[in-house]
């Protein structure tokens, strides 16, 4: 047990091409860190939210990061749910990232409070384990508790949720080569707003059998290490066409990052963040670069671009 | 140029579990024979039908077999779609397992007639682009041309249709100790029928995830060799539910297939058939008993069970 600890968990990109709700990856950066030390009275407190979290509460109730450290708290005691907890946290989050960003910005700050909570008590919780406690408060955040961002911020690398009930997360291989290029446009795209667009709709099956193909297609690629299948693969009938009105420019945006040569270009979650796929870094920084220069010529959108390959480790301990 | 050639198309299982239109897989046994020779005349004739194919046309025109042949003619002479041919052949087609079964016997036909007919002017068109003759046929008996039966039935294995325009067609790994217990209940179900109850419908997005969830799972396991993590993948909440009433009994057989120890258990193509899967022949040949034995016990229909390997050499040339 140590008195104080920090936690780094990564940013992640979800709804990977045809994988929607089931495929994720982890990035390098941006992320968030949690410090947490323990505190006599039991419960959650949030000392502070810094960074780009300036709108989230430091209600522990209303926070993901709360609410995933409360659920660790009382699974250390196997408690069930709901207090009273018997120990007590404080807890810094630090936002690294923006928030309604499509970069997992909920599912980080949760893993971060998870894993920070868990490593206080001499982490007896197994990490695998801790995703249905960062499920808990992602969860609030999104209305939905889809693992699809949680996952691969906690455990790294290229991330499967084959069921969620039960819930079974299958690490995929990474290719050694693969890149990633992660831009993020100056915009909101609401989570919960994106998913009522396309709960609400009903689905052709013609569409869901392209998905279907596509993703099988990717995970035999990703084995395979065959990138330019994995970037044929990354198309998406199902949900990309509901929300794609969500993301100006998004045509342009896709366009110009198949003319610099990415393998496959989608929306990272629900948007407005875009990811695509190259083979080496200087290949991922031209898509990149490309791709921001479409958002500000067709959308007149700043963006930030993060460039880089799967982040293999996940949440880490800074200290 | 042979005088003279005869090939056998092996039946196959389609729509795997998860994977409806994109998914399918060769069986060793059984499967369709088309003898062929040359004529002088331009054009297929159709000498002879027998076998379990009393009631097929022997009108090349309404033929699978006789399309497929057509088709391949055509591409010999490099015409463009439709009559008038230059050369001629004329046909025996052996079927030796029953329509309407979900065992793929039009897709075994057309392969059948299109490997035999391009067999005979020396087979100049590569085997893979065979499928695009057997799909001409395959497309008349089922109304749309759908290739994961066809291309197994050509190629052997396990075969992902990643998409159908353009057509791509990928080899997935087959595990070596898998086996396939086929069941054929005597009743029949219409193909052509079992799409429109599919085709019209809608589908809720969460189905479709359950789904990519399955079909990548699926695929994982088959690149690791991991029976178990593959028959668990054998779930399909698409089209299973909308088409199980067609099938009598099929909740019983499964149960029954479950408890035998099979890994997954789906309807094979339109169905009535049924696939298990399973990890040594006397394990396949156990499934395969149980789901006799709940067939008739639940729905007093009788049985033929095919049991062995995946069929990896796909349609062969018997001299």
């Amino acid at each position: 047990m140590g008195d104080h600890v920090r936690v780094f968990a990564p940013a992640s990109a979800s709804n990977l091409g045809p994988g929607f709700d089931v495929l994720g990856l982890a990035l390098t950066e941006p992320g968030d860190v949690v410090e947490a030390e323990s505190r006599e009275a039991p419960g959650v407190e949030i000392v502070e939210v810094t960074g780009d979290g300036g709108a989230l509460p430091t209600d522990a109730a209303r926070n993901v990061a709360g609410l995933a450290a409360a659920d660790v708290l009382r699974r250390l005691d196997g408690l069930d749910a709901g207090p009273p907890l018997r120990r007590g946290v404080k807890l810094w989050l630090q936002k690294r990232m923006p928030l309604a960003s499509g970069l997992g910005s909920s599912g980080a700050s949760a893993v971060a409070g998870a894993v920070a909570v868990n490593e206080l008590f001499g982490a007896p919780i197994a990490r695998r384990e801790l995703v249905a406690s960062a499920l808990v408060g992602e969860a609030a955040a999104s209305g939905t508790p889809h693992a699809d961002n949680v996952a691969p911020s906690l455990l790294g690398g290229i991330v499967l949720v084959r069921s969620y009930d039960p819930l079974e997360l299958i690490d995929l291989p990474v290719p050694a080569a693969l890149r990633v290029a992660l831009v993020h446009p100056h915009c909101e795209v609401s989570t919960a707003a994106a998913r009522r667009l396309t709960a609400e709709r009903s689905y052709a099956l013609d569409d869901a059998v392209a998905n279907l193909g596509n993703i099988a297609a990717l995970v035999d690629a990703l084995h395979r290490g065959d990138l330019v299948q994995f970037g044929r693969s990354i198309q998406d009938r199902l949900v990309e066409p509901v929300r794609a009105h969500l993301i100006p420019g998004l045509a342009d945006v896709k366009a110009a990052a198949r003319s610099a040569g990415a393998f496959g270009c989608s929306i990272s979650g629900s948007g407005p963040s875009v990811f695509a796929f190259a083979g080496s870094d200087a290949d991922a920084a031209s898509v990149g670069d490309a791709i921001r220069k479409a958002f500000r010529d067709s959308a007149g959108l700043e963006s930030d671009v993060y460039v880089g390959p799967v982040n293999t480790e996940g949440a880490v301990r800074l200290d």
